[in-house]
């Protein structure tokens, strides 16, 4: 399998094959994870936000670090080039100059798909508007497959806000390539997009929701997520239906013993606190995978492993 | 003595012989914060600065590059998950998966205290509300005792904004471990907070005053601080007290001939320009010190020294 | 020639052999620029950015990466002290004590030489005010060297905003220490400053147009420049000429076959998009340089070379 030079844009562009492949090379890269390493000696990431999101960056730059390369980047479109009316385009064969990869995360859908067209070096998709989030559907996988033992088989379920948040359809499309049977629950307005749901569809069980309860005592993994306000043209709209599903210890009861609860975070109310000392709770788990899963990924496009 | 997995929270956590000790290694941490060390090779440090502080994050960056290690991180909340509703415990237990060690600085009294609960990387306070600012009372600590030979038996006062200044109560709770004669030197609506007043006079003699002219011949150590026109509630009550202090050339006439000046800086204009060329001034050698000073922290604290 | 300890503020302070010193070192530093070193490897570049320019900060901080160096700093005067009330010397004279060289970028003319005079480490000009940018002057030069073999006896035009564009009144300058022939185009309003063409008349050809397209036929290297909207005191008077000038392929139909067409970027809408096939395009390869230009540059003011 080749990855070296390789663009991460969307799960789609990935089999199951290759997507078993990375998580492999992730259970290989704890170790790098946890201490440290000198791979990438000499290699430099450009992390490129023009939406914010400490926590992908930082994940992305600790990933780069502990494979002993480097980081450079901004954080925030009001200070860059942008401001002074420079195209996605030209950002991109400016930066491929200083850097050996490039992360983007951009608040328009396509954005990085277009980056990868202009760029030499490699493009990963850090998050491209409502639409995508590759790498957080690769380390939610990672998760499921390192805490179960099996992707295959599991009964899963994905709350929320299955309209507006791209980790969401990122996910549903990743998990379709495995033999799962995927629950959707969220509030009307925010069922999953048409398109998505067509195409998982076709390959594997789907059924719509509007409570968790229902469905809770078959699943193996509870995937909440948050109702994203700042992607809700309508602030009416948002106040409708925040705070629609909260997952507490009562709510936990009819759960099996071994269900994992997963959120890509930051959480607000979603999950109660008194979940995070249950057996349940892998949230924070699944943020120390994303290290894992993202140094797996820099490795391999950069011809570091195979 | 162990350091080694230690949160740096309040200068109250530590004995009169911790903080010796401390001042011991940083002395020998000076070749390193002069030609660099590869001691915390790939080790990382996250800056989490939910306040702008230029000078603090870049001074624990550079103590961390110096010691061979990276540093991540964020220099304001503006561009964080806390824009998007996250709470600290969350944050910190997101991020200590990121890194080795989390120097965090927040508006908030008794922020870093709450982040040292939840995590499990040792946390370093750089700045809590109005409240303490341990680093930086090490490294003024550590600067009276470089130029000065000793810290028992001298005479030493501060200036200016003692209410809302974290980096004085710091400062004198640390001062009173030591037998020193202190002088607190502020109008009378900022006048050192009664807890840290009460504390402090157990165990050491304090004068407060109002003017720097009536105890100046007797000094040792006059250290000025800026008043922080972010930390009055009320505009008024700032233009009435701003500009209290003034050290020049005139006033130093009565000064003893060996005092040092001190400040934590930015100033603007507490101590006159014309000040900066006289042998007193040693507040940007106290820059220095606080490089050497959080050098030695974070190799004790990272279990690189003992 | 003695290099290290040097500060780059104006090319102004350069002798025309000094230039090509630097030219020279930076055709050698090429493989640097491309597989790394370990050159400065412990050595700490501080980038103060009082102005955003993503561009030419990262650049350095690239260049300072691949010398084996790391790089710490801020990206606007917003986040730092300065909002706090400190001026630039104290500023340079914390900021000397956490880095081995400083790269400054300020909105006001002098401010590097200032910071420079404070300093006891090397200062780097990243840009100050509409007056100076030396190091974008050198990467223009060594483009022009690497792609046509010489600069001497060049036919060069300038166009755009010469009066507020900092980056032509430096090229200027350093074009002047050479046998070229300068072609000035720009509208009455944004004519080259008289105190530069004074200087440069006394050296070179200097002759000033209207229109690219009446010395087009005659150029080797056309020099596109943006109207830079920030710059002007004035929103109508930008109104008025921006969009003055735009290179397409209709208008290179008289260029000569081997004219390159370089720009400091980032472009708004200058050189169309269909430019950037031709071969006459050299400017992404210019960023490129730069990053070159840049690691000779740190190299010999850091005493890495000679």
């Amino acid at each position: 399998m080749k990855f070296k030079g390789r663009d991460i844009i969307s799960i789609k562009d990935f089999t199951r094959q290759e997507i078993d492949y990375i998580l492999k090379i992730a259970g290989e890269m704890e170790p790098v994870a946890k201490s440290g390493s000198d791979i990438l000696h000499g290699k430099l990431l450009a992390t490129l936000f023009f939406e914010p999101s400490t926590r992908t960056r930082l994940s992305f730059e600790s990933a780069m670090h502990k494979l002993g390369g480097s980081a450079i980047g901004f954080a925030e479109a009001e200070i860059t080039s942008v401001k002074k009316g420079e195209n996605l385009a030209d950002t991109v064969r400016v930066v491929e100059n200083y850097a050996d990869v490039i992360a983007l995360r951009h608040p328009l859908e396509g954005a990085a798909r277009l980056a990868a067209e202009f760029a030499k070096v490699p493009i990963i998709n850090a998050g491209s508007g409502a639409e995508e989030h590759p790498t957080q559907a690769l380390l939610d996988l990672y998760t499921v497959w390192k805490e179960l033992g099996r992707i295959d088989g599991v009964n899963i379920a994905l709350v929320g806000d299955l309209r507006y948040g791209r980790t969401v359809h990122s996910l549903a499309y990743a998990l379709s390539l495995y033999d799962v049977k995927l629950h959707l629950v969220s509030p009307d307005s925010l069922r999953m997009r048409r398109e998505v749901l067509d195409t998982i569809k076709e390959r594997i069980k789907v059924v719509e929701k509007r409570t968790i309860e229902e469905i809770l005592p078959r699943l193996d993994v509870l995937y909440m997520t948050r109702i994203q306000k700042e992607r809700f043209p309508d602030a009416a709209e948002y106040a409708k239906v925040k705070g629609s599903y909260k997952v507490d210890l009562r709510l936990l009861e009819d759960a099996k013993k071994d269900l994992i609860i997963l959120h890509p975070l930051p959480r607000i109310d979603e999950i109660a606190a008194e979940v995070d000392a249950t057996s349940h709770a892998r949230y924070f788990q699944q943020v120390w995978n994303g290290i894992v899963t993202r140094i797996a990924l820099l490795a391999l496009i950069l011809g570091a492993t195979e």
